[in-house]
């Protein structure tokens, strides 16, 4: 195994830290504990919005706490559930008030661990919500869930109802728009190469030198099937008639697109991706309204990359175009 | 050779054309080139920037096209300078009136092409200045280089002599504060795993399985030598030592940071130089200013990363704090 690592149970210690360090305008690590916080908390009033999950999907979620998305990020080992004790941590140091919204990957031990920590907040007296991310359309069920797992399109419900929230509506409404964005987004990835669990050393899976495997999710768990590598246009392609189904869209719809590399695969293969995603959506007759290109939710140092598409209303693009102020999303800087 | 790409000689075009698709407010494709420019020009008097390369280091150049920052980015092919022509085609459409800096890594052909260039837009009648970053301080020559390799510091010279010339300054102003940044910048790097490049579909290098190369430059070519890995504080330790005594760094000084990605190597790793790096500034007396962390200058797919320092004084600091605007480096977001 070679990574720049100190030591591997310290490893999500020291990135807390370099992180903090490095984004130290937008981040407040709570003391001994595995949580981020926004270094300027929001105004009194608004909704807080938390979020987490298993570390080694670096920018997520740490990179989305900020201006106009998270208020919390609650990082857990490398691919293992935060305990529901950090994440009551989280809710007690970001409610404002108005309450808390908590945006959970739909993996069994984020669900549970959410779950115990939003009621132990709740008979603390915090008002809390809670909505389940499910927009992997490659498995019903997984290695680790009962439904469909829970990937890039978070990045999307933490821009959408982070916006809600920074607007002033109440819990319901921010609660709402959240589950909403989830209804709406379906994502599926594919690798070409499998990523290595630092406590296990070893790669999780192996492929042979022309072999991908469709369907991967971010924790090094299997795919769908294996099969020879083709030209990106086509597995584009495959993956976003899956989506496209499944989200049922119709021409004259509006999207979003992200086009999410899993840790190793480099922008330049990701932008062919985006090339042939402008011009599919142009040949459906969809109206793609943006697209996020580059790392979002990785696994680790996994090749391959993910494709997400998310339905619009006049709502959402709104909320997804606002200006937000984060570590890894920044929108509508203010120029001159 | 496992890459996304469709086919080897229509990768850049194909990963030009992605790149404007997803950065559509920010990109637009001088037609039949090879150059990406601003969608949104900028004022007319203000001296513009153009800088690029051979690709295959995404996002530079064409992601720090934008307010702040570069008008244009010329690419070449896969670690192949651009043509003269191509260069010449960006001064002419960024050229406001009040003449164009070029920002040239020091690689031979780079060098060449972008001299030529110069000559042919100056005997059109355009001003033209040109600063080389030369910020590597692994090694004096090397396999493309006569004097030292211009790497991820380029980065900091698109930041502040694009702020400066953003702010109306002449483009003697404009390139002075760039040769100063150059003269105050120094970076080295080192690689887990070699690149790719797709035409030779090879690996330029093997590694052993416990072996890094260090003082690697962005190319694939060879470092300074092969070592084992140690851990990932002492690697940067040996790093920073090196840059710092290059630049002659006094406690008390202020710097800049950046823990920069080659390719393949995850942000939870990257953070564990972050943390270091911020450790061994406070430990040294060193002002840390500020620090960007991620992909800012790639190989690839390579596996490794590069650090930079850049000693700052009250103007740089300025101007790199300035507000920019483009599709892999905003500051200065607009809140509420």
């Amino acid at each position: 195994m070679k990574k720049l690592i100190n030591q591997v149970d310290r490893l999500v210690d020291e990135a807390l830290e370099g992180l903090e360090a490095a984004f130290r305008p937008y981040l407040r690590r709570l003391p001994d504990t595995h949580v981020l916080v926004r270094a300027r908390p929001k105004a009194a009033g608004r909704v807080a919005l938390v979020s987490g999950g298993g570390s080694g999907h670096e920018p997520a979620h740490a990179g989305y706490v900020g201006y106009g998305m998270l208020d919390a990020a609650v990082a857990g080992e490398v691919f293992t559930s935060p305990t529901p004790d950090q994440i009551l941590a989280a809710i007690r140091a970001v409610d404002t008030g108005a309450g808390v919204l908590l945006v959970v990957k739909n993996y069994t031990g984020d669900v549970m661990n959410f779950d115990l920590a939003q009621e132990m907040a709740a008979a603390e007296g915090h008002q809390v919500a809670s909505v389940l991310v499910n927009d992997d359309v490659a498995v019903e069920n997984s290695l680790y869930t009962a439904g469909r797992r829970g990937i890039a399109g978070t990045v999307l419900v933490h821009k959408i109802a982070g916006a809600k929230a920074e607007s002033g509506a109440p819990l319901e409404e921010v609660r709402r728009v959240a589950a909403d964005t989830v209804a709406e987004t379906r994502s599926m990835g594919l690798a070409l190469s499998p990523c290595t669990v630092p406590a296990r050393g070893q790669p999780t899976f192996t492929l042979d030198e022309d072999e991908i495997e469709m369907g991967i999710g971010i924790h090094g768990e299997p795919g769908v099937r294996r099969e020879p590598l083709r030209p990106a246009d086509a597995l584009a392609g495959e993956l976003l008639e899956r989506i496209a189904t499944d989200l049922g869209l119709q021409t004259g719809e509006r999207v979003w697109a992200l086009v999410n590399g899993l840790g190793a695969t480099p922008l330049i293969e990701l932008a062919v991706w985006a090339r042939y995603l402008d011009r599919w959506s142009r040949a459906r007759g969809l109206g793609l309204a943006g697209m996020w290109l580059g790392e979002y939710m990785t696994s680790l140092d996994m090749g391959g990359a993910s494709l997400t598409l998310s339905r619009l209303d006049a709502e959402r693009e709104a909320l997804l175009t606002a200006p937000c102020d984060t570590p890894a999303l920044r929108q509508g800087v203010n120029h001159e």
